[in-house]
This record gives structure tokens, sequence and C-alpha cells, in this order.
């Protein structure tokens, strides 16, 4: 509905400068907008994109901008007036709300109002007692202008109606709507004088996704080890089996390691050892053999039709099915046969293995992304996601995308959202930080992060501060493991159950999407090969009997956390953290609200595993919203407590390391407070 | 010489997402690039362009990256390898220095480093006493690839002769210079494969200006008030023959108030009077009369010739002189007559006068950049410019550039600067700070700013901050006026001479440019309408009666300001500014240096006009690289000071309100200081 018109738009070459004088309005630093528009924001349904610039033109010109927005694939864009933010600033906002899956574009207009200049000069005029015999004309002839552009138009009616309602040589007072008319206003803008219109040069992207895509709880597990039967290989059905005790403990998101056939050529043994004995499951991750590649299913996990039944009992639970897809090949893979030109091959004839010098990993043989058929790979790629898609999986965990092309993760991502824009892809890069923000940016839809290793308050406050403050959170979701197969990071290893609270309850209420592995996480397993951060006797290379009911379990705990977070929407976000003054290094307090301001959460964490720590929590009450006098109701143990000043004494032992407070304000009666807002 | 081909570059289309797989690297976040390289960066001859970029790819590729730039008019790049940051930054850095005026244009290429991926493989293996045969062959096959890139280009031998000398089927010893010689490495970047170079998707510019656009000393003066006779009319022949006076001062750029012929219609009287008696001058402002437009010298001021002698004398005294240019006519200007379409028509059928409702400012009309013959006028605006650098004037001071269009400078400063590289504009905005520095970015060499409200160190501080320490300082360069003739601060009315010491002292080292409207300054004029800062009798309106060779005059002191900027490199910039720590609210210390860091000067000034204030000045010693033994040198009173800990007491009055320490370092020997590093 609102396109610039090139009427006046005239190019000048000066010195091979082209400046086109289309609009004296200038429209720059518009936020949010990634690498110069390059890559799309993300957001889920639900979420505003709330959308600054600063607007501005020479002299004392008043103006007016608005936000368009519409979905990539409509053609009607939809149009909000931009507000002021400030005098001074020249910044202005305003903000929507996509309502549905896929891409939604973004860009701003804006131009100088000649009406309103006429309206504020004329009315200063008025006020000072000069004549305005003329400035009414000028006025009634912009009015004209309008209807003339309106010509047609829903709108055109209701001008001519003004314009006879002020008359051909109108006095003073008939010409009042001129001045005051609200709607009159609203016309103006609707029929401004578009020649002249400044188009934001870039149009911007926003990715819309599912919720999941930013708030979810995931779970990991090996279903190999999941049999009743100890040591017996586990199956796809024994998962159905059993899968309400993962969702007792609220987790919403169960995601398997690699569930296709193990390659048996190079197989790793116990502990990644190079030599493996008959019997050995071998790793995951090994993918391929003569039984199929990665649109099959290993035949020890079972069928088709059980994974059918996996996928449908989790949707009973409220729980949806990720798969994690490692694009690798066993040299037992049918790809290496079927298509020896996807892989790399050296000056001997042979298929290269996957090595960091001098580090050897020969039951493993990488794709060639760069090869002369490197289209019909990635298109195959791109298969092994549809495939899977069709099965009912719409959660996909990427194992090490850091270590292929960027430009394939785009044309993949791209591709599958296409048809599917409902699909979540999580990377699971442990790389250096632009490599990870790169792989956001080309589109997955969670990452990974460093939260692992991140256990200082300083370390907390500052990775989450660039997480969560700066432009990365308009783009990189984070997903927060408090441990992996892969990574049993030291804190777990020397600080007991209480670090397990501690790491949890930190993943759970900083970032709106977290995971463990387990039953290793809620068993509190801390024995690592000595000197690494690998599980000892890692459950990757061998089958595990776990006592799922061991009476020293947290799961009950970690119950508690995945209630809170689904009832709280302050954690369904994580733009809204903010770290909060506690007088110790070993505790840590932040808040966070929904974007709304209506749930105010506070969390004080004990990162101390050892021993009772206690300090002075100060709020900024004015800033939070809240009175002097409130309610603070942890949400854990469901205790409250008054506070009726900004600094209160917290303390918290290990084996209980946390608040979760819900702040509660008073209602304006003496007898209560509003335990429900 | 190097360009990206498009050999292996393939469109993909995948959901109307269009992916070329022309490489996996990633060039971003390149410094410095404005407004995504909508607009250019600045430059004077002899200032470097330090570019940085986030460089990356996938895996464990090495990569090379390569700066090209070159003038914009020339065909062939030159190429500087960029260098690493720091491991896990994935930070590049490179540097350039463009050697002529005018336009230049840089960019970024990286590619993966195929042959240095090879080497750092092989060598590893090497060390872990691997069997390298097959890696010999395919480092080989590298250099053969190398060798038929190069084909017929300067190092097509070279290569050749590495190949003859490795022989076909090498040993190790044979293929040793495949892991060590430094040339071949030089080859092989030369020869890389570019068939997947990426090209960072822009063209940066920069435009390369004289010094003077950064580091210039300003003296504003109204040559009507420069007669010896009191109270006669001035004129340019008067300001020859005093030109002296102005270059003792140490001033490098003298400006005047437009030199037009002056409106009568509507004339101004003392005072900003709305009626003026016969024999009132008038506003310089007010341009244009039967005598002529902006193309005309005021006759009481002398001719043409009077013209040449005053630019030629200046010259002699190494003073550019520059011209006020004041885009607007008075009610008499000969453009109203022979143009009325370049000015704004009421209904009625009366010329519009500029206002401010309800200010009226009858003796001004406003020219209509958005008329149906916009492109006349702009053509003839930039002919003025042309007509007065004919005329040997280079530096042009621009009135109000903020109620004109930005689109309209744009071409302007464009325009002129491709026939005229040396021309310089300094822009006479005190407008929001967004229109302030859009201006800057459209071109302005040079902008005036808020200095002259920024009094207190917490505003000094903060507003340093913005224009030396962010990305403005690529494109906007301040010049710090102390007063101008429509600006008499309130620091100055009620400081005393102390007040001017201290603001001169401040502008001089705080910031490459200054100035002063003088002799007003010079000789302490404290007198304003009340309530206002206009000066009381002002200058703009009539003619003054200066004398010269008061004894109170602070002359003496400016002179040794600007003889202390001319010595000192460290003041030639903005960008090495660095506040530093000092015990008081009322004393300010910083220090600059020039980029090669060799001349450290650390300025302290007492803020206060009224009152003797002493602190501990606290230098950061390690990181301004000097020993804890070293002198400090006043360059304003010769006085030095050998300190021996990075705290150390300093105590101003406000009679001599600054100290400006030139950093001596002890040389290595017991006897002397190097006084002259």
């Amino acid at each position: 509905m609102v396109e610039s018109s090139s009427r006046h738009r005239a190019g000048i070459d000066a010195s091979g400068e082209s400046t086109a004088f289309d609009s004296r309005v200038v429209i720059e630093h518009v936020q949010p907008e990634i690498d110069a528009g390059k890559f799309p924001i993300k957001r889920v349904l639900g979420e505003r994109v709330v959308v600054t610039a600063n607007v501005h033109t020479d002299g004392h010109n008043a103006l007016r901008a608005v936000l368009l927005y519409k979905p990539s694939h409509g053609s009607q864009w939809q149009m909000v007036e931009m507000r002021s933010a400030g005098a001074g600033l020249d910044l202005y906002h305003a903000e929507f709300e996509p309502d549905a899956l896929g891409t939604y574009e973004y860009t701003l207009q804006a131009w100088v109002d000649n009406f309103g200049n006429w309206r504020r000069d004329t009315t200063r005029k008025i006020a000072a007692g000069q004549d305005i015999g003329v400035e009414i004309c000028e006025g009634r002839a912009l009015l004209e202008q309008a209807a003339a552009r309106a010509a047609g138009a829903t709108g055109t009616s209701e001008l001519k109606h003004y314009l006879n309602m002020i008359g051909d040589s109108p006095s003073l007072s008939q010409s009042s709507p001129l001045f005051t008319d609200q709607r009159l206003s609203e016309l103006m803008l609707e029929f401004a004088e578009r020649g002249r219109v400044r188009r934001y040069e870039r149009t911007l992207k926003v990715t819309v996704e599912p919720q999941e895509a930013l708030f979810s709880s995931w779970y990991e597990l090996f279903p190999r080890s999941w049999s009743p039967i100890a040591y017996k290989h586990g199956t796809l059905s024994d998962v159905t089996a059993r899968l309400k005790y993962v969702a007792d403990m609220g987790f919403d998101v169960v995601y398997l390691p690699p569930i296709h056939p193990i390659g048996t050529t190079k197989r790793k043994g116990p502990n990644n050892s190079l030599e493996s004995e008959p019997g050995d499951p071998g790793s995951p991750w090994a993918i391929g053999s003569q039984e199929g590649g990665h649109k099959s299913i290993h035949p020890e996990l079972g069928t088709f039709e059980d994974f059918a039944a996996l996928v449908d009992a989790a949707k009973r639970l409220g729980i949806k099915l990720a798969l994690d897809i490692a694009f690798q090949c066993s040299p037992d893979h049918p790809y290496v046969s079927e298509h020896p030109e996807w892989f790399y091959h050296r000056p001997d004839g042979s298929i290269k293995y996957a090595e960091n010098p001098p580090k050897k990993y020969e039951d493993i043989y990488p794709l060639n992304f760069e090869s002369e058929s490197w289209q019909q790979l990635w298109d195959e790629l791109c298969d092994v996601i549809f495939f899977w898609i069709e099965k009912g999986v719409h959660i996909f965990r990427i194992d090490n995308p850091h270590t292929k092309p960027y430009p394939f993760w785009q044309y993949l991502i791209a591709k599958v959202k296409s048809r599917h824009p409902e699909t979540v892809f999580l990377s699971e890069a442990f790389a250096r930080p632009r490599i990870m923000e790169q792989l956001a940016k080309c589109g997955f839809s969670q990452s990974y992060t460093y939260f692992t290793w991140r256990t200082s308050k300083w370390e907390i406050t500052n990775y989450l501060h660039e997480l969560t403050q700066t432009q990365v959170v308009e783009f990189l979701r984070p997903n927060f493991f408090a441990n992996t197969p892969d990574i049993l990071p030291e804190n777990l290893q020397y600080g007991g159950p209480s670090s397990f609270l501690i790491r949890a309850t930190l993943a759970a209420t900083l970032s709106a999407a977290w995971g463990i592995y387990g039953p290793a996480f809620e068993l509190c397993v801390n024995q690592a090969v000595p000197g690494t951060e690998e599980y000892l006797d890692s459950e990757k290379y061998e089958i595990k009997n776990w006592e799922f009911n061991d009476q020293r379990t947290i799961a009950p705990y970690l119950g508690r956390l995945n209630q809170i977070r689904k009832s709280h929407p302050a954690l369904h976000n994580n733009r809204t953290l903010r770290f909060l003054e506690i007088n110790s290094d070993e505790l840590i307090a932040y808040c966070k609200t929904d974007p709304r301001g209506t749930d105010l959460l506070i969390t004080v964490v004990n990162l101390d595993p050892y021993n009772v720590q206690s300090g002075y929590l100060t709020l900024p009450l004015e800033e939070l919203g809240i009175d002097a006098d409130f309610q603070v109701h942890d949400l854990i143990t469901d205790r409250r407590y008054n506070w009726s000043s900004p600094t209160n004494f917290v303390q918290l032992p290990p084996n209980a390391p946390a608040y979760i407070f819900k702040v509660r304000k008073r209602v304006r009666r003496e007898f209560d407070f509003d335990y429900f807002v």
C-alpha cells in the first residue's frame, strides 16, 4: 500500500557519485539489523519485534515515520506509525508481532510532514495574534493536494467532506478542523505527499519459529541403555515405556544420539579405545553400515514402527522428539560405495579419514562439501532432514556444524524451512565465538554455548551480558547444557551433588533453553577419565545400566525447576535478564520478567558447592517497579518473605543452593498481598 | 590485480533465497566502515588507515586475508597481507597510507589456505613420526596447481624452479622447501586458488584531505572593524596591513564573515534591532544588493584586487584565508529578481521570508532547495564555491548547513571536491547530535561542536569520548571554537580573563582544530546582552573599535598555545586522546600522542577560573610506555619536573591554569635526560 513513487527522483552524477534527491529525510541506525540486513533476526511466535531508528531531517521540519511489515510471501505491507522516543535524540520506535511461522520483512519510511509543519507554525502564529489569512489558504491547498492524491481510495470522500466544511474562503472558526481534527491528521498521514518519502534502503527480515526454538528443556538419552534388563541392548520401545520418567522431570524435548546403523570398520571400543571386541556396540556417530545410512534405523534399536510409536507416546506426554544429525560416515556407509565422489581422495586412491594431525579418526570419513558433485551431496543431506520430518521429527540437533562450510548450512536450513518453517535446528558447535555466531546467523535456531565452563560470578555475568544485552540476542539463542556425553565439566566432577543442583538452577533460569544428558546428570555421575572432561566408561562406547530409582537422584529437583519454568513467562525469554547487586563473590543474583513486565522473578544462587554463603541483596526497587514494601515467594520451597527495604539478607546452604523468588506486590489493602499477581 | 573469478560460483535458489557457494570464508565487522559503507571515512595526508575485520572459516582450516586499496580512479589494487591480532578472536588487521588527495577505496579478500593447511598438518605428522609419502605428493600437486595458475605471470619460473628442485618423487629432504621456504609461501599467496576467494561485499571509501582539514587554528575577524581609524569602515586592505598580528598568535586559518554586498531592505540595526539608521552597516549575513550577490565583494570592503592582495599576504605568513558561505539572500539580492523560482512563494504572490514562528526574519529570504528548478539552483550554488576557489580560497565555513537538505550538501561537496580535492568545508551546525553527524557524513571536513557549552570535567570527558573514542572519529572532525560572534558563552561572561585562558587551552589541546572569534576573544570581551549569549553591541550589526594593543590582551598566551601545537605532532590528531586520573573535580588531565607514540603530551587544566586547585595526578605508566623515573617539561612555562612515581602532586592558580607537559624519558645513561626525544 505504501510505495515510494519516483516522481521527484532524479539521478545526478557529480564526479561519478550518484546522488538522488529523493528525500531530505534520513533513516539510519535501524535496530534490530544484523550485518546491514545480510542475516535475519529471530523471533518465536508471540514475541514482538520492537524497531528503533534515528530519523531526522534538516531545519525545523516535522516528520512522520512509519514501520512497514509483512510476511515475505505477502504483497500487502502493514503500516504502524513510529513514535518519538524523546526530543533531541531523533529516535523513533514502533513494534509488530508476527503471527505466523516463516519469514517476515520489515522496513521504514519517513517524510517531511508538510501538514504538521503548517499546523505547528500556524498555531503559533494564532497564539501570537498574527494574521493568518494567507496561512489558511496554504492549509486548504495541502488538503486539496491530499484529496487529489487520494483520488478513488477510501478516504477521498472524507477529505472532500472536510474541504466542503472549511469552505472556499474560510474564517478562522470555519477552518478549525485544519488545526485540531485528529481524523484529518490520520488522513493526511495516509495520503501524505509520497514523492519525497524516504524509504529505508534495506528490507530487513525476521525468521519466525515455534516457541521451542527459544524456550525448551532438553533431555538427551542413549536408548541402548534404557532396557529394563541390565546391559541388554535397549530399544526405542524401551524408551517409549519409560518416557513418563522424563516427562515427570518436566523436560519437553527428548533428543537421541544418532539412531542409524553403526559401522564396524575401525569401530571404537570402551573408553574410545582403538580396538573393539565383538559385542562392543560402537559409537552412534560412526554412522552407516551394510544395514543403511542416515535414513535407516540401527536394527538393534528397533523398527520404523517402534519409532512412530515413540513419537506418538512423546506427543501424548507433551514431549517433542529431537534427533542428532551428524553428517559424516563410517567407512561402511552406503554413500562410500555409491558416491565415492562425495569424499576426499588421496593421491594413492584411498579415501581420507578424519584427522587432526597427529590424531587420526579412522572410523570416520568426512564428506567433501566442495567436491565437483557438491550440489547433489547438499541436496541428499537436505533429503535426510526431509526424511525424518516425514517421520514426525521437527527438531534436529546438528553435530559439529562448525566443521562444514557455512554456505552449506545456510542452504540446508533455508531449503528445509521454506517447506517446514516449524523446523528447529540446534547447533552443536563448541568453537571460537565468531564461528558460533556465524552458524547462528546462517539459520540455526539454537546454539550450544560456553555455559558449561562459565562458573564464577564474573564469568557468568560477562558471558550472559554478551548473550542477552548485545546484538547477539537478536540471532543467537543459547541452549545451556549443564553436561553432555562429551563434557563432564570440572565443576561437576568435584562439587558433589550440590554442584549438579547449582548448575541446573543456573542453566534453567539464566537461559530460556537448557538441557542435560541423563540419567548421568540426575544421578550425579561424576567419574571422569582422569585429567579430562570425558565420562569414564562413557555411554558413547558402551551400554550402561542406569539405576533410575537411585534414592540420591535429583530428578525431583529438576522437575521442580521445569515446573517453575513452565508456569513463569519471565523465564521464557533471555533479553530481560538483569544482574543484581549482592555483596558476595560466591552469590549471584539476577532477575527476569516477561516482556510486559508482569511476572518478575529474582534468582539467587550460591555458587559454592561446599559452604553456606550469605550476603545482602540490594534491589533497584524503582527501576523494577516495586514499592518499598513487598513479598518474595520462593518457588522452590514455597516459603514467603516480607521485605520492606531494598537491601535484604540471604543465606543459602550448598544442598539447597538457590532461591527463585516470585516478587509479589502488595495489594493496596491492609489485609492482604496479591498472591496471584 | 586481485579479482575474484567466478569459476566456482554457482547461484542456488532454495526457497527464494539465493545462496552462492563461492567461499567458505567469512569476512565481517570490517572497521572502519560507516553505515555499511554508505559514507566514506576521512583521513588527511599522512594519516594511516588501519583496517580490522573478523575473518574465519569452518573447521581447522588456516586462511590468508589481504587488504586491497587503490585511488578511486586507479585500476590497480595494492595488496597488503593482514595479520592475526590474536588467537581465538579471528581478528585480522592491516594498514595503508593514502598518498594523494581525493578518494581511495579499500576492501578485503580472504581464502582457505590449502597450502598452509598442508604445511601445518604435514609438519605435525613428521613430528609424530608418521609416514608422509602421500602427503608429499599432495604438497607437490598444490605447487603444480599454483604454477598452472601463475601461467605467464612473474613468478611462474620461480614456481617451476621449486618443482624441479623437489623432483618427481621426492624424499623428505628433497621436499624440505615445501615446508620451510618463505619465498614459496609468498608465491603461494600470490597465486592462491582464487576460485573460492571471499571478496568482502563492499568496497569502502576514504576521503583524503589536506592536513588543515584535521589540524588547524582558526581566527575569525570582521574586516570592517579593522581600520586603524576608529569607527571608520575597515577594508580588506586594513586586514592585509594588520595580518601579522594574527600570524604572531600562530593562527593558520583566518576566516571572514560574508564579504558580499549587504541588503538594505529590512536591514537590522545595532543589537539586532528591527529598525536601522542610515549609516548602520547591516548584518553581513543579509547577502545581496543592487551591487551584487554571492560572487561580489561589498564595495566598502574593497575590490577583487584588494582581495587578491590579502590572499597573497596571508600565504606569505603561512595563513590560509577562509570564507563564510551563507546560502540565503536579502530581499535585494539579484537572485530574487532573476530567479524568483528559487524562492518560496505564498498564495498571495509574496516571497516567503525566513521565520521560526512567531519570530520573523524579514531581512532574509531562504532558498527553496526543492523548487522545480532545484537543479539549476544547486549548480549555481556550486558555482559560487568554484568562483571563490578561482580567487585563491580553498577553505569554506558554511553557515547553518542544517537548514538545507542533506542531499544538497552531498551533491555540492562531491562536485567541488571532484575538481578540487584540496577544498575544506567547515559545518557551522549547532543542531541535534544526529544532524551534526549527518552533515559530517555528507562530506563536511570539519564541524562546529558543543564544546562551547561543555565546561565541567564530567561533560568534557563524556563529550570527548564520543568524539574521539567512538566511530564518530572516523567521519566527524571537531573544530573547537571557544567563542563565535553568535556565542559568548556563560563561562566567558563570568569567569574573567582566567576563563579565556582555560577555554583556549582546552580547545587547543583537546581538539586538533580549534578557533576563536577575535579580537573579542584575546581582549577578553565579556559583556553580553543580559540573559543571553549574544555579545552586547555585537560586531554583527555595527563597526567596533578594537584596542588591539590593550595591555590585558591574552594574545601572547594564544601564541604560545599555537606554537606548542605546531611543534608537537601529539596535538595533530584526536584519536589518541586519553583521560587521566586526577583526584579533583576541578582539575582535568589527559594525554595525547602522535600515532607512532613518540611524542607524548600530558595536559592538566584547572577548570575553576576563581581559585587555586590542586590534586594528585596518577599516570598509567606501563600503558603509556614510561619507566618509573621520568621528566615532565611544561611547555607553557618551560619548567621541568623530575617525577619518579606514577602519582604526583599538581597545583594550578586560575591565572596560569594549565600545564602542557612533554613527557621526556630518561636516556639509559646516568648523567642526562634525552631532552630532545
